[in-house]
Protein backbone atom coordinates (compact mmCIF):
# COMPACT_ATOMS: atom_id res chain seq x y z
CA UNK A 1 0.00 0.00 0.00
CA UNK A 2 1.58 3.42 -0.91
CA UNK A 3 1.09 5.76 1.80
CA UNK A 4 1.18 9.83 0.91
CA UNK A 5 4.18 12.42 1.75
CA UNK A 6 4.21 14.65 4.93
CA UNK A 7 6.40 17.66 5.84
CA UNK A 8 7.87 15.28 8.38
CA UNK A 9 9.03 12.69 5.52
CA UNK A 10 10.59 15.42 3.62
CA UNK A 11 12.14 16.60 6.97
CA UNK A 12 13.73 13.09 7.47
CA UNK A 13 14.61 12.90 3.89
CA UNK A 14 16.36 16.03 3.93
CA UNK A 15 18.18 14.45 6.47
CA UNK A 16 18.83 11.36 4.35
CA UNK A 17 20.18 13.46 1.56
CA UNK A 18 22.54 14.92 4.15
CA UNK A 19 23.85 11.89 4.63
CA UNK A 20 24.21 10.60 1.18
CA UNK A 21 26.27 14.04 0.85
CA UNK A 22 28.65 12.61 3.59
CA UNK A 23 28.73 9.27 1.29
CA UNK A 24 29.33 11.38 -1.76
CA UNK A 25 32.52 13.49 0.27
CA UNK A 26 34.29 9.63 0.81
CA UNK A 27 34.00 8.91 -3.28
CA UNK A 28 30.74 6.63 -2.25
CA UNK A 29 28.39 5.73 -4.32
CA UNK A 30 25.77 8.42 -2.41
CA UNK A 31 22.58 6.93 -0.73
CA UNK A 32 21.83 7.81 2.89
CA UNK A 33 19.22 6.10 5.37
CA UNK A 34 17.52 6.47 8.34
CA UNK A 35 15.38 4.67 11.00
CA UNK A 36 12.70 6.96 12.43
CA UNK A 37 10.65 6.15 15.66
CA UNK A 38 7.94 8.68 16.57
CA UNK A 39 9.77 10.95 15.23
CA UNK A 40 12.98 10.14 16.50
CA UNK A 41 16.23 8.49 14.75
CA UNK A 42 17.05 5.32 15.66
CA UNK A 43 19.64 4.48 13.11
CA UNK A 44 21.90 5.94 10.40
CA UNK A 45 23.73 5.04 7.49
CA UNK A 46 25.55 6.14 4.30
CA UNK A 47 26.72 3.87 2.01
CA UNK A 48 29.91 2.60 3.35
CA UNK A 49 31.11 -0.01 0.59
CA UNK A 50 34.62 0.99 -0.18
CA UNK A 51 35.78 2.86 3.09
CA UNK A 52 34.71 -0.64 5.09
CA UNK A 53 35.63 -2.80 1.74
CA UNK A 54 32.30 -4.51 2.61
CA UNK A 55 29.81 -5.00 -0.17
CA UNK A 56 27.22 -5.55 2.21
CA UNK A 57 27.71 -1.99 3.84
CA UNK A 58 24.67 -0.09 2.36
CA UNK A 59 23.30 2.93 3.89
CA UNK A 60 20.30 0.78 4.50
CA UNK A 61 21.95 -1.90 6.38
CA UNK A 62 24.03 0.28 8.58
CA UNK A 63 20.81 2.38 9.61
CA UNK A 64 18.93 -1.05 10.30
CA UNK A 65 21.69 -2.54 12.33
CA UNK A 66 22.23 0.72 14.34
CA UNK A 67 18.52 1.28 14.79
CA UNK A 68 18.36 -2.60 16.01
CA UNK A 69 20.72 -1.94 18.48
CA UNK A 70 20.27 1.53 19.62
CA UNK A 71 17.07 0.41 20.97
CA UNK A 72 14.79 -0.92 18.45
CA UNK A 73 15.56 -4.54 19.28
CA UNK A 74 15.27 -7.31 16.41
CA UNK A 75 11.86 -5.85 14.99
CA UNK A 76 10.81 -2.63 13.83
CA UNK A 77 7.15 -2.61 13.17
CA UNK A 78 6.54 0.94 14.34
CA UNK A 79 9.31 2.52 12.18
CA UNK A 80 10.26 4.52 9.24
CA UNK A 81 13.03 3.49 6.84
CA UNK A 82 13.89 6.50 5.00
CA UNK A 83 16.83 6.07 2.33
CA UNK A 84 17.39 8.36 -0.63
CA UNK A 85 17.40 5.36 -3.16
CA UNK A 86 15.04 2.56 -3.92
CA UNK A 87 16.36 -0.16 -1.90
CA UNK A 88 18.25 -3.14 -3.44
CA UNK A 89 16.74 -7.03 -2.90
CA UNK A 90 19.50 -7.23 0.10
CA UNK A 91 18.33 -4.36 2.10
CA UNK A 92 14.19 -5.09 1.32
CA UNK A 93 15.73 -8.72 2.44
CA UNK A 94 17.14 -6.87 5.65
CA UNK A 95 13.63 -5.04 5.97
CA UNK A 96 11.56 -8.25 5.61
CA UNK A 97 14.04 -9.73 8.99
CA UNK A 98 13.38 -7.13 10.84
CA UNK A 99 9.43 -6.09 9.57
CA UNK A 100 10.00 -2.52 8.66
CA UNK A 101 6.33 -0.69 9.22
CA UNK A 102 7.45 1.91 6.51
CA UNK A 103 9.35 2.37 3.74
CA UNK A 104 10.10 6.07 2.31
CA UNK A 105 12.36 6.38 -0.85
CA UNK A 106 14.21 8.90 -3.01
CA UNK A 107 15.23 7.79 -6.70
CA UNK A 108 14.03 4.88 -8.19
CA UNK A 109 16.57 2.36 -8.98
CA UNK A 110 16.07 1.04 -12.87
CA UNK A 111 18.64 -1.51 -12.51
CA UNK A 112 18.69 -2.96 -8.66
CA UNK A 113 15.66 -1.82 -6.94
CA UNK A 114 13.47 -4.58 -5.66
CA UNK A 115 10.16 -3.65 -7.04
CA UNK A 116 11.44 -4.84 -10.25
CA UNK A 117 13.61 -7.80 -9.03
CA UNK A 118 12.35 -8.94 -6.19
CA UNK A 119 8.32 -7.29 -5.87
CA UNK A 120 8.00 -10.14 -3.00
CA UNK A 121 10.63 -8.94 -0.83
CA UNK A 122 9.36 -6.72 1.57
CA UNK A 123 7.03 -7.61 5.08
CA UNK A 124 3.28 -7.84 3.67
CA UNK A 125 2.74 -5.08 6.30
CA UNK A 126 5.23 -2.61 5.33
CA UNK A 127 3.81 0.61 3.48
CA UNK A 128 6.10 2.46 0.74
CA UNK A 129 5.95 5.58 -0.14
CA UNK A 130 8.21 5.98 -2.96
CA UNK A 131 9.42 9.14 -4.66
CA UNK A 132 10.27 11.70 -1.83
CA UNK A 133 12.36 14.06 -2.85
CA UNK A 134 12.89 12.20 -6.24
CA UNK A 135 14.76 14.52 -8.31
CA UNK A 136 17.40 15.92 -5.47
CA UNK A 137 18.60 11.95 -4.38
CA UNK A 138 18.77 11.21 -8.49
CA UNK A 139 20.66 14.60 -9.00
CA UNK A 140 23.71 13.72 -6.61
CA UNK A 141 23.91 10.17 -7.48
CA UNK A 142 24.08 11.70 -11.06
CA UNK A 143 26.62 14.14 -10.13
CA UNK A 144 28.32 11.55 -8.49
CA UNK A 145 29.06 9.30 -11.60
CA UNK A 146 29.22 12.05 -13.85
CA UNK A 147 32.38 12.75 -12.06
CA UNK A 148 33.36 9.21 -12.27
CA UNK A 149 33.38 9.30 -15.99
CA UNK A 150 35.60 12.28 -16.12
CA UNK A 151 37.86 11.35 -13.49
CA UNK A 152 37.58 14.19 -11.53
CA UNK B 1 22.39 -24.20 -13.76
CA UNK B 2 22.63 -27.09 -11.31
CA UNK B 3 26.05 -28.80 -10.51
CA UNK B 4 26.83 -32.17 -9.10
CA UNK B 5 28.02 -32.58 -5.38
CA UNK B 6 31.97 -33.88 -5.08
CA UNK B 7 34.01 -35.14 -2.44
CA UNK B 8 35.04 -31.35 -2.17
CA UNK B 9 31.87 -30.17 -1.49
CA UNK B 10 30.88 -32.67 1.40
CA UNK B 11 34.28 -31.76 2.95
CA UNK B 12 33.52 -27.90 3.08
CA UNK B 13 29.70 -28.97 3.80
CA UNK B 14 30.98 -30.82 6.73
CA UNK B 15 33.24 -27.25 8.04
CA UNK B 16 30.05 -25.26 7.14
CA UNK B 17 28.46 -27.93 9.63
CA UNK B 18 31.05 -27.27 12.35
CA UNK B 19 30.47 -23.47 12.24
CA UNK B 20 26.32 -24.38 12.40
CA UNK B 21 27.17 -26.47 15.50
CA UNK B 22 29.31 -23.11 16.86
CA UNK B 23 26.18 -20.64 16.31
CA UNK B 24 24.16 -23.84 18.41
CA UNK B 25 26.20 -23.49 21.04
CA UNK B 26 25.70 -19.87 21.55
CA UNK B 27 21.82 -19.99 21.30
CA UNK B 28 21.81 -19.11 17.60
CA UNK B 29 19.95 -20.97 14.95
CA UNK B 30 22.69 -22.85 13.96
CA UNK B 31 23.51 -21.89 10.51
CA UNK B 32 26.98 -21.75 9.25
CA UNK B 33 28.58 -20.92 5.79
CA UNK B 34 32.09 -20.70 4.13
CA UNK B 35 33.51 -19.09 0.90
CA UNK B 36 36.33 -20.86 -0.63
CA UNK B 37 38.42 -19.97 -3.23
CA UNK B 38 41.16 -22.71 -5.01
CA UNK B 39 40.20 -25.07 -1.96
CA UNK B 40 40.97 -21.98 0.86
CA UNK B 41 38.76 -20.57 2.89
CA UNK B 42 38.30 -17.13 2.19
CA UNK B 43 35.96 -15.96 4.75
CA UNK B 44 33.87 -18.11 7.94
CA UNK B 45 30.32 -17.21 9.56
CA UNK B 46 28.43 -18.27 11.60
CA UNK B 47 24.43 -16.94 12.81
CA UNK B 48 25.20 -14.53 15.10
CA UNK B 49 21.68 -12.72 15.04
CA UNK B 50 21.18 -12.55 18.75
CA UNK B 51 25.08 -12.40 20.00
CA UNK B 52 25.37 -8.63 18.18
CA UNK B 53 21.99 -8.48 17.95
CA UNK B 54 21.80 -7.92 14.67
CA UNK B 55 19.80 -9.21 12.35
CA UNK B 56 21.52 -9.26 9.50
CA UNK B 57 23.96 -10.98 11.05
CA UNK B 58 23.39 -14.24 8.61
CA UNK B 59 25.91 -16.76 8.48
CA UNK B 60 26.66 -15.35 4.98
CA UNK B 61 26.48 -12.52 5.06
CA UNK B 62 29.26 -12.83 7.66
CA UNK B 63 31.24 -15.17 5.85
CA UNK B 64 31.08 -12.45 2.36
CA UNK B 65 32.05 -9.95 4.66
CA UNK B 66 35.20 -11.81 5.94
CA UNK B 67 36.17 -12.81 2.32
CA UNK B 68 35.64 -9.80 0.75
CA UNK B 69 38.38 -8.20 3.41
CA UNK B 70 40.30 -11.67 3.93
CA UNK B 71 42.06 -10.76 0.14
CA UNK B 72 38.77 -11.79 -2.03
CA UNK B 73 38.30 -7.53 -2.86
CA UNK B 74 34.53 -6.78 -3.89
CA UNK B 75 34.02 -9.28 -6.54
CA UNK B 76 34.09 -12.87 -5.78
CA UNK B 77 33.16 -14.69 -9.03
CA UNK B 78 36.06 -17.44 -8.48
CA UNK B 79 34.36 -18.68 -5.07
CA UNK B 80 32.02 -21.17 -3.70
CA UNK B 81 29.48 -20.11 -0.80
CA UNK B 82 28.95 -23.33 1.20
CA UNK B 83 26.05 -22.83 3.54
CA UNK B 84 24.30 -25.22 5.76
CA UNK B 85 20.69 -24.31 4.52
CA UNK B 86 18.96 -22.49 1.70
CA UNK B 87 19.81 -18.40 1.96
CA UNK B 88 17.18 -16.24 2.39
CA UNK B 89 16.91 -13.29 0.51
CA UNK B 90 18.75 -11.02 1.98
CA UNK B 91 21.87 -12.89 1.61
CA UNK B 92 20.94 -13.99 -2.30
CA UNK B 93 21.10 -10.11 -2.80
CA UNK B 94 24.59 -10.23 -0.85
CA UNK B 95 26.13 -12.93 -2.85
CA UNK B 96 24.38 -11.51 -6.39
CA UNK B 97 26.71 -7.36 -5.34
CA UNK B 98 29.54 -9.54 -5.19
CA UNK B 99 28.96 -11.70 -8.01
CA UNK B 100 29.77 -15.15 -6.16
CA UNK B 101 30.54 -18.01 -8.63
CA UNK B 102 28.87 -20.63 -7.43
CA UNK B 103 26.53 -21.48 -4.19
CA UNK B 104 26.31 -25.10 -2.44
CA UNK B 105 23.38 -25.27 0.27
CA UNK B 106 22.10 -28.32 2.37
CA UNK B 107 18.91 -28.18 4.10
CA UNK B 108 16.19 -26.14 1.96
CA UNK B 109 13.74 -23.48 3.31
CA UNK B 110 10.61 -23.40 2.38
CA UNK B 111 9.88 -20.76 4.41
CA UNK B 112 12.52 -17.72 4.06
CA UNK B 113 14.53 -19.41 0.82
CA UNK B 114 15.37 -16.77 -1.96
CA UNK B 115 14.16 -19.80 -4.37
CA UNK B 116 10.51 -19.31 -3.49
CA UNK B 117 10.12 -15.57 -2.36
CA UNK B 118 12.95 -14.43 -5.16
CA UNK B 119 14.29 -16.88 -7.82
CA UNK B 120 15.83 -14.12 -9.35
CA UNK B 121 18.05 -12.49 -6.48
CA UNK B 122 21.60 -14.50 -7.38
CA UNK B 123 23.49 -13.16 -10.26
CA UNK B 124 22.67 -15.09 -13.52
CA UNK B 125 26.30 -16.57 -13.63
CA UNK B 126 26.03 -18.13 -10.28
CA UNK B 127 25.44 -22.06 -9.86
CA UNK B 128 23.65 -23.81 -7.42
CA UNK B 129 24.19 -26.98 -5.99
CA UNK B 130 20.96 -27.94 -3.15
CA UNK B 131 20.78 -30.53 -0.24
CA UNK B 132 24.93 -31.36 0.08
CA UNK B 133 24.13 -33.00 3.44
CA UNK B 134 21.06 -31.82 3.38
CA UNK B 135 19.37 -34.37 6.32
CA UNK B 136 22.74 -33.18 8.68
CA UNK B 137 21.87 -29.71 8.12
CA UNK B 138 18.41 -30.39 9.17
CA UNK B 139 18.65 -32.12 11.64
CA UNK B 140 20.68 -29.50 13.49
CA UNK B 141 18.20 -26.62 12.91
CA UNK B 142 15.63 -29.71 14.14
CA UNK B 143 17.27 -30.22 16.89
CA UNK B 144 17.65 -26.37 17.82
CA UNK B 145 13.88 -25.90 17.69
CA UNK B 146 12.90 -28.94 19.42
CA UNK B 147 14.93 -27.56 22.33
CA UNK B 148 13.59 -23.78 22.13
CA UNK B 149 10.12 -25.38 22.45
CA UNK B 150 11.04 -27.79 25.29
CA UNK B 151 12.68 -24.95 26.72
CA UNK B 152 15.63 -26.92 27.73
Amino acid sequence: MELATTELDLHFMQQALRLAEQAYEAGEVPVGALVVWKHRILGKGWNQVETLQDPTAHAEMLAITAACQGGGGKYLPECTLYVTLEPCVMCAGAMKWTQVGRLVYGASDEKYGFTRKAPEALHPKTQVSPGVLAEACAELLKAFFREKRLGI
